[in-house]
């Protein structure tokens, strides 16, 4: 593997996230929760199991996140859903080396939601109402379990 | 879209395909050449039909290639089979800003067999042989039509 400096390896992280990276925001009921709702943000980036060594490489460059094997498939993720990582190392990569597809929007509003959860927004109802407004044009990839709509009729009523 | 100098672009573009991207070599039947089989090299680019402009980015970077729509899905691929605009614009790029995942075996070898056919060696049986040695390691994603085994079994009988 050729020695590239950060600069370099910033540029291509982007262009690798560009094409297999997903900023997403899920929300899932929580009893235990006062607002009855949990919002939890996540950040990653999958790949062939025999391709392992791109994943530990963006593990090394971010110095946070783990590898883990995708159920029920042959593939392996790069994932971090902890909030002061996603703050302090993911989204300043980004806003350095930005993604140059619509892909951007995505992470913009990914940016919106991480600020409103590190103000503590996301336990309120009406801070998750705004999260709602936020993600619900969020381009999903994979099933989503519960429609904005469903979250909003719950907490308004 | 931010404006990045062609230095930027070209790791984001690396890294891109690193994730997206496919070397292939195609070796099918073809009655009218004299060795039987058409070896042809292919460099492409999957995505989403809602992120055309990457693949758009990526087109206008290399000056070479055409954009397609994938049958079967809802996919777009840039494409170049060109052995001349393979030669001179797409190896030269990935030579200067290489990939960082073991899929830069897969180039390796798209670049030994792209060299052979610049010196028409694929138009000679022995040629063909020799490109099958190369490409039968080259980890393939998709069905193959043909396998080495057949191919080398009908040009040894």
């Amino acid at each position: 593997m050729p020695t590239l400096n950060r600069e370099k390896i910033g540029q291509y992280i982007s262009g690798y996230v560009d094409g297999e990276g997903c900023f997403s925001i899920s929300i899932r009921p929580r009893k235990t929760l006062k607002a009855g709702w949990e919002v939890r943000p996540s950040f990653s980036v999958g790949q062939n199991k025999d391709r392992k060594e791109i994943l530990e490489l963006m593990k090394n460059y971010f110095n946070c996140g783990a590898i883990r094997a995708n159920q029920g498939d042959n593939t392996l993720k790069f994932e971090t859903r902890n909030i002061d990582e996603i703050i302090s190392k993911i989204i300043p990569h980004f806003e350095k080396y930005p993604l140059l597809s619509s892909k951007f929007q995505d992470f913009e509003k990914f940016r919106n939601v991480c600020s409103l959860i590190k103000d503590d927004e996301h336990l309120k109802e009406k801070g998750i109402l705004k999260i709602i407004e936020i993600v619900k044009n969020m381009n999903i990839s994979g099933k989503r379990n519960y429609s904005p709509e469903i979250i909003q009729k719950s907490l308004l009523r």
